[in-house]
């Protein structure tokens, strides 16, 4: 962050003005601040509306009297969340401001439900701030998992690995710098300049959603099996979500983040083991792959 | 309006709470207020995220440098919308609270890309509500569009329209009351009995949309063709979105309310008719309706 | 259906055209083919495309390699299933031509992932065909459930009601009629003359929907929770469903359907029976409502 | 492509399958072929729904009668699109395998309303293809605007910029396969060596989209503004298009391509302009950019 960012953040966090909206004090405390992630990343909440009243009041306007029922808020978010009601949890927003490897942008883009203002390339000029892993974060590639990550790197493999990724980052970025230069020479468009950079160069956006669609990327991107640089973006999130509606965040964290689906051949298979019944992968009708995943959630 | 609800909305309006969020002033005065539509609809802003300055802080994130040369935030919007840039307005969100019949939320609803929670008819019992067009209202079929209205009905004729439209949702009513009453009978089900109700009975929803998506509805809703009924509801927004983001919503009413769309056809006539040349229908290249709507345009 | 209708499906599977696109066998016996719902009702499919293989298709465009570990389509869809992908069953799309009461059109249309052409009684005049349950689904308002139903009406209650959505929606339907009539008067406009038509009136729509939402809104529809008179729409669709894309189907109906889901709660008290211990709701740390559904799924 | 991807497209042309569905002559001859893109990249058909009849189709469905009075499909589909009605052509689908450069693919995922399937690198190790400009599309920046291309680079700048693209994509590309090879080491996990490659390496995805968000996209990417690299697979897809269906690409080339939006003071400049006033840029009520944006209408 720059000087004048962070006069410009204690500008905006000096400055309270009086609304009749509702006001989630847990989230005034994030707002404008920026959260580090990962090397040179950031999170920071730029705007938000609604909290978990909103999702009440939504919900209450739907279902009348069948609410009532429901004795408090957090009852009535937790009914909502185990029965899977989405629209009552669309009700709340966030507009955040992420600054983040490119290669890491490339997966968040795939939530279509969004809305996003990216820092141009065509137009803008970007600046040499690469992601470069910690070394503890150098992983091998898992023998048992296409997708996954084993054991960090070490010795000489880690360091030439790290060597590699700092040198060809910044010769790129050099060609890119003297490519786009108009000193002695016409400079190439930056559109097309813009080709020579690698995936671990930092972009930034201003990304905004609604409470359901930020719980349905965090269930996905705040899983172990996420890649790490994208699930320390969704960490942070779940953080910031927690101090901002907190009924929801704990319905999220039982029913999803903590929660597990069974098929009907494993809920047949818990209910034989519950009634005395020996079950083994043969007996189960689960493949491998099924009945080691069915394992991990019941023992 | 029970005096409960008005009692609710003063004391929602007399609670400004301290807020670090961009406030919109012009659209803090309509929170919470009901504004009336038709008989015994309305609008209400429950909520709100964002105002002219925040187009422009996420164009200005998009297109960094590139925007410098625009002096001022009005030209700034006004160059965004003039090159159908939509996601900078996908920035700002508002969320209202709206009673309408239900044939006009039957067409409202197909404006997909917004977050809904209505008052569902399967829990809850619907108020004895219809609309009931004014005298001058009722529209006679148009003679030259099977869309349009024509003249206002006269005499026995619209005496006898209104006697009908009140009976037939009284008599409607009284049956779906006694079709569900559980005094002395088992009692319908509500899921059941409100299929006898008819279309101009009043729902209402939390409905919560952004600007962008909000002036794809105004646009095609306040048009001079859409059904009264929707049109009504529309420039009741076009007024309360004029003062949330003004400089948006001036440069929305220059380049769509207010302006026109040329085919390439278009073009080429005006280009002829400009360099001195007589054209007509048979010159143009349209056919007779096409150039009936040109000559609305340029005439 | 008319002679008509019926003349033009005959015309319609009586000409095949070769084409060079992946041809779903067990889709091509539905295509055109009327399969009738509730009284008036029906579903048709107009129009697929892709089958099981373009699932795998995709997803092995994904995924490249890491596809290959599994042997066949069969097994590498029921992973795609488990593990919540959802981009590779967006890769096949139908399109459905379907007649249904407006006010099961009404739930419907809330499942925004999809195109709609509906029947447009702003420019067209509805025919008289109304929703009349059948004696045995003439269902009383459940007792311990604000949104279910109860035991079939009997008796005099019962013909009571029949009666008077039949001659409710008869009265409506003549007076519709009337108002619209320009013989000897003016006649209303019939964007007005319609919001006199009760919601058991039939509408009609084409309805095109991608693989991937169009199993979601069968788990929510063909749900036992979901309104019969929508259910019954969602099970015609699965017997659709299963002959179009028959290992997607199998996979969905032991996932989705067949399937539940258990909070982290439900996870720890799973465990925790399995290892030999009583848990009761008061020791399960769940709502007595959250417990039932529990006891219900293990039991 | 590869003599295994030839004979396979061989081998799908070869085998023309019967269907009860409707087929669109002009695309048939389009399916599976690879239509070449830049200097690696393509466009192949993979599978469509829906012909210019269909869109037909499902507007008598929505208008009824009111289609009736236009005599033709030809008409009806211009005064479909004249009137920006969208549903009708979201009948309508395609489905496409692209290989396009990741710099393109960060564009052409902007738009949200579509299904992808795209190559993983998480899973899969990338080719070593680079897109590398050829020498008449190495432009240099715009003086006059920040976004666009000057004339093309000359001599030894052009020389030093294909070299530099050249050896630092490959030098990238030798180290990302140094980094993930398992000879003598670890080996790196490919989701984290992917980062190393510059953002011309080529990518690969299913694409699948309604023709009414099509032709949005061709609309903003085939427009003379767009980079030349996306260009160039909006003009490729264009033609597909137009093959696809005749005459809905033929009232998009006219209303959408070739046509223009005025506003509000454009029109009042046009009227009065034949009226024989002569309107400056002073008198028009338009900035300098506008009324330069209008002389090229209308001149």
């Amino acid at each position: 962050m720059t000087p004048e960012q962070l006069a410009e953040i204690e500008e905006l966090r000096a400055t309270p003005t009086p609304t009749l909206r509702a006001v989630a004090p847990g989230m005034e405390r994030h707002l404008h601040t920026a959260h580090e992630v990962l090397d040179h990343g950031m999170i920071r909440v730029v705007d938000y509306m609604g909290d978990d009243a909103a999702i009440c009041q939504a919900a209450r306007v739907s279902y009348g009297r069948g609410t009532k029922a429901v004795s408090n808020d957090e009852g009535l978010i937790r009914y909502l969340m185990r029965h899977w009601h989405s629209t009552p949890f669309e009700m709340c927003e966030v507009k955040l401001h992420v600054k983040l490897p490119v290669f890491v942008a490339r997966q968040w883009i795939r939530h279509r439900t969004a809305n996003v203002n990216e820092y141009s390339a065509r137009y803008s000029i970007l600046d040499r701030e690469f992601y470069i892993p910690a070394p503890e974060h150098l992983a091998a590639q898992s023998e048992v998992n296409n997708q996954g990550r084993g054991e960090a790197l070490a010795g000489e493999e880690a360091a030439r690995v790290l060597r590699w990724l700092r040198d060809d980052a910044n010769r790129a970025y050099d060609h890119y710098e003297a490519m786009i230069s108009q000193e002695g020479q016409q400079g190439l468009a930056r559109e097309l300049a813009r080709m020579n950079l690698p995936a671990n160069v930092y972009t930034q956006w201003y990304w905004k959603v609604d409470l359901h669609n930020l719980f349905h990327f965090l269930r996905l991107r705040a899983d172990p099996h996420a890649q790490m640089e994208i699930r320390v973006y969704a960490e942070a999130l779940c953080e910031i979500v927690r101090d901002w509606v907190p009924a929801a965040y704990a319905a999220f964290e039982d029913y999803r983040l903590g929660g597990a689906s069974l098929s009907a051949r494993g809920v047949d298979c818990v209910r034989r083991m519950l009634a005395g019944e020996e079950v083994t992968q043969e007996t189960s009708g689960m493949s491998k792959g099924e009945w080691r995943e069915f394992m991990g959630v019941v023992r």
